[in-house]
């Protein structure tokens, strides 16, 4: 991630403070931090009176933190849009709404990850092009700074789907990381054209006919290798990817432990298996990562965030309004469907 | 994987020696290596003169070792099918050959994945219910002993070929792990029964109606979690995390010897990233694995295998023979085939 602008324009963050597994316990002191650490005004959307209760117990006087009422949670277990319609006044709804009316600029939780997507496209509405949101970012770094999406959101994708993607990463690219002529590839089990499953196949052709800088597919392995900058694939590959990457890390981490513990030192080894657990725990690397494809900032993280990841992730938030992401998505998918449409 | 049962019963094994990114010159060590450490008879099958030569070039005097000719190789770009019909006597044909005739029990290949698969399937045939050969195996040992397949061969799986790698992967589990009554699961993106792609939930419906010890799906984590015994995905996704697994080893093992570099002994360090690597590479914990829906062993192992593999794979395939694999799967699938007609 490039260094975020250094824009002192007032920005303010509707924070789903019910969301995640550990809530308002882990979300306030992530607001005091973020607060602390940015220029940045939190409304803290919760139950008012856990909120009070979780602010007494911190310094918190003197900052930027306002609290805005809400009533009931959208729960991981719960059907996203019947829970809308039943809790119209949860956390995540109240926390979009600021964003809509223009109170915040953008929303961040670490609540249900349906709950956010439903809410946003529902609540901001989605960009022209784009069927459901898209969830992804440079989530191996830094271990691999390429932008793969989608992650977990979209499965099933036809392969005009995956042509968005694209599109939405390239943004991401050139906008966050700075990059300026992003390479886009589809990940495949091959390089070759003939290489991938139906989706993948027919997909190359349509990136290979667009105005994008394609370099073809790349394989699991080159992900690591720098052969491109953003990379797509359907979220069903995408998510169990990001999760495979964290259960290996932390299994690395365990194993070296046991085999070179005898002859390291413990202190060493501690620190070492620590920072494998943490290279691979996208949780800590990145905080959490924008909700792609929708008219506005939306930034979801995981639910086991801890206090110092939702700061990240207010952080990532901020960097996403200054740098324009929005406007810049709109005006790839734009692009695709100007080609699209043709001359 | 179990110790292998301790069988003196006579072994032959044919050696595609042309195949392999590096030829005769590892190949032939490869193989002097297992007819030293095994109780294996080794054919060497490849052109003559290259295999004398290479031959001369090691201490082999009195090894079981015997160079049976060929004509030509399939290559990595050739298409499998019609380089059978142009290339009859290519070393991967007169290897299958050697097996179907039973002059070997089983063969072993470091070329064509391709190639070996559509040879096995013809020369051997496929066995009752499978479609295509599939690859896989507990590919992330020892950082997981589960049974992962498909890795690469098949590609937009009708659910009902999942249902097939379940029946394999047991089998697998059951004679050459010691597994006694594997665990089944569907690699998706979350546990609940309605999470995941078109495909695995269909499939979800075929194991929940089967015999099998079906435990559900597992995400990515799982499969380093223990959860099950076997994990069935679509070859598409598998070979992306097969893959996906050795470049993220590689990279953290680069990684980590940067960051601690300058705090741990270089030699410890050196022998970390070592040991890193070698966790995450499939080549060098598993040698290779067997070609899995074909009636007869063949052991599939990485082009960039060198001889230690390479007498891996070879000690890999006696195993499979020893612990009649082939017909445990022929029960297994004959199982499913039963019960998919009803009673």
């Amino acid at each position: 991630m490039t260094s975020p602008e250094k824009s002192q324009r007032p920005f303010t963050v509707a924070l789903d403070a019910m969301g995640g597994d550990f809530g308002p316990s882990e979300m306030v002191p992530g607001a005091i931090k973020a607060a602390q650490e940015l220029t940045v005004e939190v409304l803290l959307v919760g139950e008012e009176g856990p909120m009070r209760g979780e602010m007494a117990r911190h310094r918190a006087d003197g900052l930027p933190i306002r609290i805005v009422p809400s009533q009931g949670v959208i729960e991981e277990t719960d059907h996203p849009l019947q829970a809308m319609r039943e809790k119209p006044r949860a956390s995540i709804v109240e926390a979009a709404r600021l964003v809509k009316t223009g109170r915040a600029q953008a929303m961040v939780s670490m609540g249900s990850t349906g709950a956010a997507m439903a809410t946003a496209a529902l609540v901001y509405g989605l960009l022209e092009g784009v069927e459901r949101p898209a969830i992804g970012g440079p989530i191996l770094a830094p271990l691999s700074n390429a932008v793969l999406l989608d992650l977990g959101s979209n499965v099933d994708c036809r392969p005009s789907q995956l042509l968005g993607f694209g599109a939405i990463g390239i943004a991401f690219a050139r906008r966050v990381q700075g990059v300026q002529d992003p390479r886009v590839a589809i990940l495949s089990v091959g390089a070759e054209e003939g290489k991938g499953n139906r989706q993948t196949k027919e997909a190359y052709q349509l990136f290979k006919a667009s105005s994008m800088n394609f370099v073809g597919n790349v394989e699991g392995a080159d992900i690591f290798q720098d052969k491109a900058d953003v990379i797509v694939c359907d979220g069903f590959v995408g998510n169990i990817l990001l999760k495979f990457a964290e259960g290996m890390g932390m299994e690395l981490a365990r194993h070296l432990s046991k085999m070179a513990g005898p002859t390291l030192p413990a202190e060493a080894m501690k620190r070492l298996g620590g920072e494998l657990a943490s290279l691979t725990s996208v949780v800590e690397q990145a905080g959490g990562g924008p909700l792609f494809g929708v008219n506005g900032i939306a930034v979801i993280g995981h639910g086991r965030s801890r206090s110092p990841s939702i700061a990240s992730a207010i952080a990532m938030a901020k960097r996403a309004v200054d740098f324009g992401l929005v406007d810049a998505m709109k005006l790839e998918l734009q692009a695709i469907q100007d080609q699209m449409r043709g001359p």
